[in-house]
């Protein structure tokens, strides 16, 4: 499949969280409009829903029900619209724009930043537990528990922790390799987790699809590496450069721009082998891969 | 019972809550060391454990499984300790000292009290979801779904942000008191749900404990004005005279002191009269009700 029909099919992904996910969300209304506003924003502006894409599609392979997978795709992508919002405040990473429009706490303000990527946690755990998710509640329940356990502590937050405290302190390989596995690789990880949840199947093709986005979230964080290493900041609609301007360990401080490319390119090939057992059915999780490689922004 | 004993019995529950918090939470160890530290600082602080104490009591009083209740009560705790260090941040309440302590931000930094917070959310949920809560998937998932609705855009969060916003214009007593069933109402409205959930009891039970959480987090909040505009610091634990210096709307300055002692003690009646069926099994949650209007912190 070219890459061009790829995004296409990506992009229709994409608008049907976005309905989805516009019908989920508050509205703004009420003295506490400013707020709903803010979490609209967030969660409705562009982006290329990669995790509720990679949720959908994984569960597709393997015949999950479209609905639970629809509603776990919105719970993701609450999530990762949150930890956007706290992740730019000028606490944190301070950055003024995303995806070419001024971030939350620039739109908005700090303290309606904070409150509304809050709310948008919530929401989350709200959308899964909700009985339209599942029929069976022990399922809703291993969903929110996955979705707690990827995207708490011992997940990407804990990542970010990490990933702050690497700029005052110089991270070898193994740490960085772990901060990005919580950062970014257990939300795109619960993409399989969720498939998994909602359908039961073998114990192999479960591995499987946990391989597949293992190895896929590395690939993923690397890309992101070697973005603000060499990318430009207008395509990537968000400012450039700035890992090496913090001192920050990256894959590429610690491998160089070929070595991390070629560790991208490994894992990008590994992630793919995983999904070789279902054949021509998994055609376009394996153009995914290819897209994240080539991705600009 | 004197209002000494119904301490101890508090301070009892309490412990039973710091001790089962204590071994859910993550251990202050690998490289993001740091945010488990600040969140074992913030959950496991001095703290009454009024909304635990108030899950666990009201679950007794219907015979729910205690287990369960305990977790629910480790849950709705997560969810207060994170709102009080998101809300102590600069960029919200600026506070310094709460309960005599520095507070998260102060203690650690920003970024660590963002995540910190956010981790206590993810955390709250987690541990609903876990199957040692409740046997059943739809009791656990009907948890997690209560406490996200209590805690997020409709309840917590929402009373939070209208709070914010009273700053800068003056609200009407109506939009006042929706301020604060959604900013601490809906909190202390979960520790009845929560027991609820847990045990089926007959409609009129619950919309009896349903009412006791209900009038008691009004009269509870109102207190909290009253202590504001009348407490000793050096009490209290934390700075006073805020809301005036701020120019906030709050039950005191649309009522008055009088005013709003009047309120608060007809809400406390209100409150007594909900659990008036179960005689002197509920002698406890009654004794609750004097000492949050008789608190000076």
């Amino acid at each position: 499949m070219s890459q061009e029909i790829f995004e296409q099919r990506l992009n229709e992904a994409a608008d049907r969280v976005t309905v989805a996910l516009d019908a989920l969300l508050p509205r703004a209304e009420g003295p506490e409009a400013q707020l709903n506003s803010a979490m609209r924003y967030a969660a409705l502006g562009p982006g290329k829903r990669l995790r509720p894409f990679l949720t959908m599609e994984l569960g597709n392979l393997i015949n999950a029900d479209e609905r639970g997978l629809l509603r776990a795709a919105c719970a993701v992508e609450c999530i990762h619209a949150y930890s956007l919002i706290h992740d730019d405040l000028p606490c944190m990473d301070d950055d003024d724009m995303r995806r070419g429009r001024p971030t939350v706490h620039k739109a908005y303000d700090e303290a309606t930043a904070v409150l509304a990527g809050d709310a948008l946690q919530a929401m989350a755990f709200e959308i899964l537990a909700h009985p339209d998710t599942h029929g069976r509640g022990a399922i809703r329940a291993r969903l929110v528990e996955k979705l707690a356990r990827a995207s708490g502590a011992a997940g990407m937050v804990g990542g970010q922790m990490i990933d702050i405290l690497g700029e005052r302190e110089t991270l070898d390989i193994s740490v960085v390799t772990r901060m990005h596995r919580m950062k970014t690789g257990a939300l795109i990880n619960f993409a399989a987790e969720a498939a998994v949840a909602l359908k039961d199947v073998e114990d192999h093709i479960r591995r499987a699809l946990e391989g597949f986005a293992h190895d896929l979230g590395l690939a993923y964080q690397i890309t992101d590496d070697l973005l603000d290493a060499t990318g430009d900041e207008e395509e990537a609609g968000k400012a450039v450069g700035k890992d090496a301007g913090q001192g920050k360990a990256t894959f590429v401080t610690i491998l160089g721009v070929e070595g991390a490319r070629d560790r991208s390119r490994h894992l990008a090939a590994q992630a793919k082998e995983h999904l070789e057992p279902f054949g021509s059915r998994a055609n376009l999780l394996m153009d995914a891969v290819d897209f994240v490689l080539a991705r600009r922004a």
